[in-house]
C-alpha cells in the first residue's frame, strides 16, 4: 500500500437540491434566531494517522446538506437567512494523486447552497458571530474532534461543551428528522429489498453445523459491501442470542442451536436498515424451540398491527410485553394475571429491552442529539423499570415516523439467578420451569416499520420469518 | 438493534507470556529510566456515541501487552521494574448483558503481568511519577482522545502534546518492533496463505466486463471477515489505477481495461499484510498491456532478489526505477542514458513513489511513531527529490526485518501534463510517445518479503502475478 493522504469521494447521487433547501428554510423559522453551526465529520484514525475507518459523514450534517464527506461545516443565519458551506477543494498537487474532482462549489450547488467558503474562514466566522453576542446553537457532540472545537469557539472546558447544546436545534432537528419524507422512504425500501434482503439470503446459505459465525457474518457483511453499500452497525452474529450486546463471531455452530442474526446496511446516501431474524443452525427448529420462536413471531405481528399514527409507541411496546407474558404463561414459565404480571414488569426477565427505536439516517435515529428529545414528551416520560425503562421511544406515533419493532425472549442466566435468588416476581415467574430452558439462547424477530396516513406498511420485500418459511432457507 | 453498551471480547490465542515479559524486559533496558506510559485506545464513536468503529487497540499497547480491548493502560517503571496494568472488570450488572469475561487479571497474566489496577487509579499514579520529577514516556498520539489525555497529564496545551514525546521511547520501539521473531512471522505467513490469499481468489472470480469494482472488492472483503479477520487497511479496488489514493468503488469495469487490487487482511492478533495485483478485466492483456505488465513484474522481480541484511533499502528502490527506466527505455517512452535519468529522478513520471516500506503490526509499520525514525537514520537521510522522497524506507535492511516490494507504472494525466508544460526532463522522455498511453491507467505488483539470515523470503504460498497465470484466473 502506498497511500499518503486519501480523499474522500462520494458521488452517490443525492436527493434533489429543493429538498435540502426547504429543510434549511424550515430549520430557521423553527430555531427562530441566531446563527446555527454544523460541523461536519472529519476522518478518525484507525491505527496511524494516514489510515482511517471508513469515512462517515454526520447524520445531521447530511440532512441539511447532503454532502457526504469530510473538512466541511454548515453555517446558517436564521435571520439574515444567509447559508454558507466552508471547506477547501483539492490542489493542483492534490489532483494529481486523489483524480480530478468535482469542486465544492458545484457540490454545494446539489444542496442549494451558493455561498462557498475556505474552511479558514470558518473560526474568524464563528468569532465574529460570538462578538455580536449571537447565540451559536450546536448540537451535542459524539466526537472528541467537535468537541474540542466547539470548546475552542465557545471558551468552555472541553468537558462543559455538552450541556450548552443549543436545546432549540434539538428539537427543531427531532422535529424535521422524525418525519421522514418520500424520498427517505424511496431509499429505505430499496435498500431493504435490494441489499439487506439479498445479504440475509447470502447469509442464511452458511447456516449448518460446523459453520463458525464468522462465516456467516462475513458472507452477510461481504454481500452488503458488494452491493455498494456499508453495516448501519456492527454485525450481531451469535448462538449466544440470550447475551444481549455481542459482537463475538468465534462460535462453531452446532446442531440444534439457534443463530440469531441482527444486521442491516445503510443505504448509499447512508440511511440505516435494521433485521433481526432466529435460525435453526440444521434447518429444524426443536419443538421447545418452536413453541417461543411461535410467541415471539406473534408478539411481533400483533405489535405491528398496532402501529398507527396517533397510537402512543409505549402501548405497541405494551402489547408485545402482553403478548409474550401470555405465551409464556401458556408454557407455564409465568403465571397469575397477565395484565398485572405486565403492568409489575415480571416479563422482563424474558423481554428486557424496549420493543423498538426510530430509524433513519442512524439506526438509533438521533440518539447522538438526546434520546428522551427522540422517544419522550411532555405526555410520556421515561419508566423507571427494569426492563421498559430501556424503551427508546414511547411517545404517539405520527405519520411519517419509520420505527423498529423487535420483541424478544431470552434465557439470561445470570439474570435468571439474580432474580430467583431475590425471589423477585414469584407470583408471576415459576423458576422451576425457567430453569428447564437454560441454555436455550435467545430470539429475536425485528423488521422496520413505516407509519402511514391510516396504519402502518412493513419495509421491503418480506424477508421470510414464519416457522416453515426459515427452516427452509439454512444451508440453501 | 437493541444495543445499548457494548463490550468488545477479544479471544484470539495471544503468543506465550514470556514472549511479552521478554519485549518489556528489553524495553526498559532500552529507555533506561523513568516511567513509560501506554495509553490504550478507546472505542471510536461513528455516527452516535454507542454506534461504534469496529475496536482497534494501539499496535504498540499489543506488542508489549497483547491485550485487543479497550479501555486499558498500561505503565512500565524503568528503574523499579514495575509493571501495571490499568483497567475495569464489568460489573455484575453489565455481565447480564455481555455475558461472563474472563476476569481482567486473568487476561493480564496471559501478558504476564500480575499488577492490575482500576482504570480510576490510572490518573493519580501518572501524577505522583510527575511530582517526584520522573520522565513519563509516551509515543506521540494520534487520535484526539489520548492527545487529550496526555495533554492534560502534562499541563500542556493540546496542540504541544505531539512535540513532548519521548524521542528515548520511540527509538527503543522502533528498533525492537522493527525486527519480527519467529511468532509474529508465522502468523503473517498463516494470514498471508489462508486468508489474503484465498481473498484474492474469490475476488478475481468476479472480474468481468459488467461488474462493477464494489462487487470485486465486496467478495474480496467478505472473504476476509468470513475467515475472522479483518481488512488492514481499505481495499484499493479500481480502474484507475493511475490515481493512487483511490477508495472509490462505483466504476463498472469494461473490457480492455485494467483492475488494480491493493488489499490485505489483518490477522487475528492484528498483523498485517499488503498485496497489489493488477489484472485485465476481460482475462486477457493487450499487449501494450503486457509490455508495461512485464516492465512492472521484472522491476518488483529485481527488487525483491536484492533484499538481504546490510543492503540499504534505498539501494532496492533504485534497482526498481532503474529497472524500470530500462523498460520504458526500449519501449521508446524514455531515452538517453538509464543511470543518468534515474539519478535525476526522471522515473518518477511514471513511478512517483518508493519501493515499499515496513510490515507489521501495522501496514506501514509504526508510522504513528515517526516514520523518519523508522526507515532513517544517519546513514540514510530523506531525499528531496519528487518520487523518491516518498520512499518510506532507506536504511540497511537486518534481518527479521519484513518489508513491501511494490514498484508500480502509472500513466497520470496532471503529472504529464505539468511536467510537459514545464519541458521537464526532455532528455528523458518521450512526451509525443507517452501521450501514446494516456488513459493506460496503471499497473502496481506487490508481495510482502522477509529479510533472512542470508537473503529473502516472500511471505505466503505465491499469489498468482506471471501474466499467463493471472490471465488464466479471470472471471473463474
Amino acid at each position: 500500500m502506498i497511500l499518503i493522504l486519501v480523499f474522500i469521494q462520494n458521488d452517490n447521487i443525492m436527493f434533489p437540491a429543493e429538498v435540502f433547501v426547504q429543510r434549511r428554510k424550515r430549520l430557521k423559522e423553527l430555531v427562530g434566531k441566531g446563527v446555527i453551526l454544523f460541523l461536519g465529520n472529519k476522518e478518525v484514525a484507525m491505527n496511524y494517522a494516514a489510515n482511517n475507518y471508513p469515512y462517515r459523514q454526520d447524520s445531521s450534517f447530511l440532512y441539511y446538506f447532503g454532502m457526504d464527506m469530510p473538512g466541511l461545516a454548515g453555517m446558517i443565519d436564521c435571520e439574515q437567512g444567509s447559508e454558507t458551506i466552508y471547506g477547501s477543494d483539492p490542489t493542483l498537487e492534490d489532483i494529481i494523486w486523489v483524480g480530478a474532482q468535482e469542486p465544492l462549489q458545484e457540490k454545494a450547488l446539489k444542496a442549494g447552497i451558493t455561498r462557498v467558503k475556505p474552511l479558514e474562514r470558518l473560526d474568524g466566522d464563528v468569532f465574529r458571530v460570538i462578538a455580536h453576542n449571537r447565540e451559536v446553537h450546536y448540537l451535542p457532540p459524539y466526537r472528541e474532534q467537535r468537541r474540542l472545537q466547539l470548546a475552542y469557539y465557545d471558551n468552555l472546558k472541553y468537558e462543559e461543551v455538552d450541556r450548552n447544546a443549543s436545546e432549540a436545534l434539538i428539537r427543531a432537528v427531532a422535529a424535521q428528522r422524525s418525519v421522514k419524507d418520500a424520498h427517505e422512504l424511496e431509499e429505505m425500501e430499496k435498500t431493504m429489498t435490494e441489499v439487506t434482503r439479498e445479504a440475509y439470503n447470502k447469509a442464511t446459505g452458511l447456516i449448518r453445523p460446523g459453520s463458525f459465525e464468522y462465516n456467516v457474518a462475513g458472507a452477510l457483511e461481504g454481500a452488503v459491501l458488494g452491493k455498494n453499500c456499508r453495516m448501519a452497525y456492527p454485525i450481531i452474529c451469535t448462538i449466544n442470542g440470550q447475551t444481549l450486546h455481542n459482537h463475538h463471531y468465534g462460535n462453531e455452530l452446532k446442531k440444534g442451536q439457534l443463530l440469531l442474526i441482527d444486521a442491516g446496511a445503510e443505504s448509499p446516501l447512508r440511511y440505516a436498515t435494521d433485521i433481526t431474524r432466529t435460525y435453526p443452525v440444521d434447518g429444524k427448529f426443536t419443538s421447545q424451540q418452536k413453541e417461543i420462536y411461535k410467541i415471539v413471531l406473534d408478539a411481533q405481528l400483533e405489535a405491528i398491527q398496532a402501529i398507527k399514527p396517533g397510537r402512543p409507541y409505549y402501548e405497541v411496546h405494551m402489547i408485545a410485553a402482553t403478548a409474550i407474558t401470555r405465551g409464556l404463561k401458556e408454557l407455564r414459565l409465568m403465571k397469575g394475571d397477565v395484565g398485572d404480571a405486565v403492568q409489575h414488569g415480571a416479563h422482563a426477565l424474558f423481554f428486557p429491552h424496549g420493543i423498538g427505536h426510530m430509524i433513519g439516517l442512524d439506526v438509533h435515529d438521533m440518539e447522538d442529539i438526546g434520546e428522551d428529545y427522540i422517544g419522550y414528551d411532555q405526555e410520556f416520560k421515561r419508566s423507571e423499570q427494569f426492563g421498559t425503562a430501556y424503551l427508546r421511544l414511547a411517545k404517539r406515533l405520527q405519520q411519517g415516523y419509520v420505527v423498529t419493532v423487535e420483541p424478544g425472549i431470552y434465557f439470561i442466566d445470570p439474570l435468571i439467578d439474580k432474580w430467583h435468588s431475590e425471589g423477585r416476581y414469584r407470583d408471576f415467574i415459576d423458576y422451576r420451569e425457567v430453569n428447564k430452558y437454560r441454555g436455550f439462547g435467545g430470539i429475536r424477530i425485528e423488521d422496520n416499520i413505516i407509519v402511514t396516513e391510516k396504519g402502518h406498511k412493513v419495509i421491503g420485500k418480506p424477508i421470510p420469518k414464519e416457522i416453515e418459511e426459515v427452516e427452509k432457507l439454512i444451508g440453501k
